[in-house]
Formats: C-alpha cells, structure tokens, sequence
C-alpha cells in the first residue's frame, strides 16, 4: 500500500511553502519529482532547493523525465487524456522501484495542485492500477502571487471573477458578463486579441521569484509593452511563466 | 512612516500559514487584530494562536473591535462603502496609537488577502489618511482548503472557473455558460435556487479546521442534506463558514 501527497509547494517562491507541506514533506519516505519541459532545470532547480531546506541531506529524492505531451494532436483533451496515460505509467514505474514493499511518496506540485495542473487527475488513473492513498496539501496559487505583488483585489466588491486560459480567451473572446478575468496558460499573449477599450490588466512574470517582471495598465495602453518585455524576458531566461488579471472598469 | 504588511494566513487551518507570512509576522513591531461578528471567538482564537506559535511572549499583540457593517442598507455596494470608510478610520486609531513613531504593522488576513476580502481595500483608503507603505503576502485561500480536502481539481481540463457570491447566484442564476462555479459568501444556501439536474456539488464546512464537513454528490440527491447539515453545524458551533464548488457533468 502506498501513501501519494500531492504537495503544493507554491508558485515558485521558497517562501510560500505551507508548514502542512514542510510536515507533509518530511513525512514521506520518498520525494518523487518530474522533469519536464523547457523550464525543467529552473524548475526542478527549486524544487530541489526546497527539498534540501527543509529535509536535510538524508532525504530520499527521486527525479525522472516525464514524456511530452503531442501538442500537434488537433484535438486537445483527447491529446491531453493520452499523455496523461503515458505519465501514469512513468509514476507507477517510478513509485514501484522506489517503494518496493509501500510507503509514503510526496510530489511536489507547482502552485496550488487543484489549479490547472494534472497531478491530481493522474493519481487518480494511477488508483486503477495500483493500490494507492491520496492526499492533497492546498498551496499558494499563482493568482494569489500575481495579485499579492500588485497589491490588487482579486474581485470588484462582491463581483464574480473568472479564471480561464489563453486559449480560451482566444478562441471564446472575453467571456459573456465577465467583470474580472485571470488568464493563465498564454503562451502568445491572447489578450492582444480582444478589444481593449476599457480594460485595464495587471501582468506578472515569474510571479512571487526572483525574476519577478510587473506590468499594470490600460490594456489599450501597455498591452504592446507587455508582449515586448514577455518575449525579451522569455529569451533571457529560456523559459517564461506568466499570468495576468484583466478587469472591465467604468468608462 | 508606517509599513502595514497585509498577512495571509490560511483558511483557518494553522498548517495552512507559509514561511513568507511567518517572516513577515517576526518583522512586524506590532501585530493587529480586528474582531468582528459572531464568528469573533474562535476565529480571533486562532489568530492569538498563530501569533503565541510563531513569535513568543513578546509579541505585541493589539486586538480591536471592528465596526457592524449596515446590512440594512438596500445599496450594497454604497453600504460595504460607508463601512470601509468607518473601518478605515478604526484602523487609522489603532496604528497612530500602537506606533506614534511609526514602524512596522502586520495586518493577519484571512486565506488570501485578495479574495473577497476589504483589507486591500481598507489600506489603500488609510493612504489617503496617512503615509503608509505596504505589502501583501499571499496566502492559502479557502477555494485550496476545498478542492484539497475533496481531493477534487478546480477545473475540468483546459476549462475555466467562475468565483461567484451566493448573493449572486441567488439574483443572476447559474452564469451563463459557466461549467465550474465556486461560491462563497453564502448564507442562506443559494444551491437551493438553482436546477440541480446535471450538477455535481463538493460543499465544506469550515474546510481545512478540525470541525471540516464535507458532502459531495449530485446537487438534486444531497442538496437538501447539505442545507440540514449546514443548520445544524451552525447552531452546534455559533458560526459558520462554508464554501462549494459545483459543475456541469455530462449527462
Ligand atoms: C500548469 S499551470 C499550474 C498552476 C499552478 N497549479 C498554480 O496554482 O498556480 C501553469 C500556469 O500557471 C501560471 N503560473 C504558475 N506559476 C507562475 C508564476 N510564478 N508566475 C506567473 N505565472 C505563473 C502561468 O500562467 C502558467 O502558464
Ligand atoms: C470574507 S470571505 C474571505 C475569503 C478568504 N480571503 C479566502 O481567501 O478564502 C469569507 C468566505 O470565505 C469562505 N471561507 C473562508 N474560509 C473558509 C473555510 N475554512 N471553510 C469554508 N469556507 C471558508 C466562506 O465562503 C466565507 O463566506
């Protein structure tokens, strides 16, 4: 029998670590962690700093490659349900030839693990093929860190707020009656496809790290700006994570 | 000059605090705590805990007592007005007595500081008043505290997310073309207004604490269950806080 804690460990600050998660951490025997994508030495560079912080030098560490998903697949979810096959395998495998006989393996997960992310949709096709526990540790998002740096409400009084995707936005528009909108997973700047004329937006780049990049504004007026420094700023680091809340304000 | 540090804490789950908010608790002169409504006891209680956990007997704790919001006024958002103005200036009474010199002033804010919370609100109106610099450390919302506890994902995949008042769903019905809708701020379980057919609840009850009720299942089976739970909870505990997710599931 295995224990599996989906540990958000933040958006990438060391400082938004949980206390749950640091307990969470230090009670698995095992800390698996995925390589992927472009990001993957920045990435997993942090959470390997997070690891040694608070688990000192005789923690067990595990990396392994994570396969990419076919992003030239035309149909997105069924693209998606695919890859998220291929990963289940590579945990199993991962999870079985560390914890031969059972145990406790924690997955550090970016941000809160609920929020567009596929740890837990994975350990849960993993429950079909071997016997597992799950838990979950609620982190920091990265909305919260976008809008903890620009000090800016998350909604109007008492008003909705919606979180989507760039390709959403792009493919939808800005969404019927929506006052507030966070945008995550843009990567080709979709707010350059509406109509700016009374929307004002708060960006950040590698919000709540070091790096930290904020841009805030009328998007009529700094939306060029922001996809300047978004692509300079990618090119620089060789990878980008951004993020951003766009509100309709009165004209 | 005074430096206010807006403090989130976590939805009521101590192992919810992250290490950025206990450094910036340590950095503070002088830690403030505004009481308020009947929920005071127990949710003022954690806060002391909080502070007697992490920064010893010699933290200087200052409690005080929150003006009522007039929910009788009709206008909502004029109503929610008046009151931060009144707040604003028990906050500005509350500083200028804890630091007639100026300094540091930490502010423990409920989950993140940015959801559905006047803190950030009320520290930009005491700018007016007074020369303040602040800052705004991001914390663990009860939308995590949810989602975790039900080891359920925010969004479908690739789908986005509406965040929404019972007071708004109760008057505008389920968004248009909304498929996962979390609501907050709900006290008179507005579930109840809407067609469950074909909907999917996840409810919690002080999630994340040691009193956390969960109930998840289709809304028109366990709708009405959830209403007697939620009664009977609160008259048991004095107080409630709840929260839900729900979603449009293929039928
Ligand atoms: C796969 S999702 C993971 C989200 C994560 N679970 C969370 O709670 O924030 C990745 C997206 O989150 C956003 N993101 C995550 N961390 C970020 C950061 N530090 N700064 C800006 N955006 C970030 C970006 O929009 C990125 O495309
Ligand atoms: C004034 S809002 C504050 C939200 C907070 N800033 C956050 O990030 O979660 C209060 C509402 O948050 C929700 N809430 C906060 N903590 C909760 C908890 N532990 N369990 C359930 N709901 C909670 C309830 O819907 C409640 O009406």
């Amino acid at each position: 029998m295995i224990t599996l804690s989906l540990i958000g460990i933040g958006a990438g600050n060391p400082g938004h670590l949980t206390l749950q998660a640091i307990d969470a951490m230090r009670a698995a025997d095992v800390i698996l962690i995925p390589r992927k994508g472009p990001e993957k030495d920045d990435l997993a560079g942090l959470r390997r700093a997070i690891c040694e912080a608070h688990l000192g030098m005789e923690a067990r560490l595990v990396e392994f490659d994570l396969p990419q998903r076919d992003a030239a697949n035309p149909d997105y979810r069924a693209g998606v349900d695919d890859w998220h096959d291929a990963v289940a395998r590579c945990w199993e495998a991962a999870l079985r030839a560390a914890l031969p006989k059972g145990g406790h393996a924690g997955f550090l997960v970016w941000g809160d693990p609920a929020l567009y992310d596929s740890t837990m949709r994975i350990a849960e096709r993993l429950e079909t093929r071997m016997e597992i526990r799950r838990e979950v540790i609620a982190g920091v998002s990265a909305i919260s860190a976008l809008t903890a740096g620009h000090g800016v409400p998350l909604n109007t009084i008492g008003g909705p707020v919606t979180i989507t995707t760039g390709r959403n936005l792009r493919a939808h528009g800005w969404p019927e009656g929506a006052e507030t909108l966070v945008v995550m997973l843009d990567g080709n700047c979709a707010f350059q496809e509406i109509d700016p004329k009374g929307i004002y937006i708060w960006w950040s780049a590698y919000a709540g790290m070091a790096q930290e990049i904020r841009l805030a504004g009328p998007l009529d007026e700094i939306g060029a700006q922001i996809a300047r420094t978004r692509q300079a700023a990618r090119a620089r680091h060789g990878w980008i994570m951004d993020i951003y809340l766009m509100r309709r304000v009165c004209s």
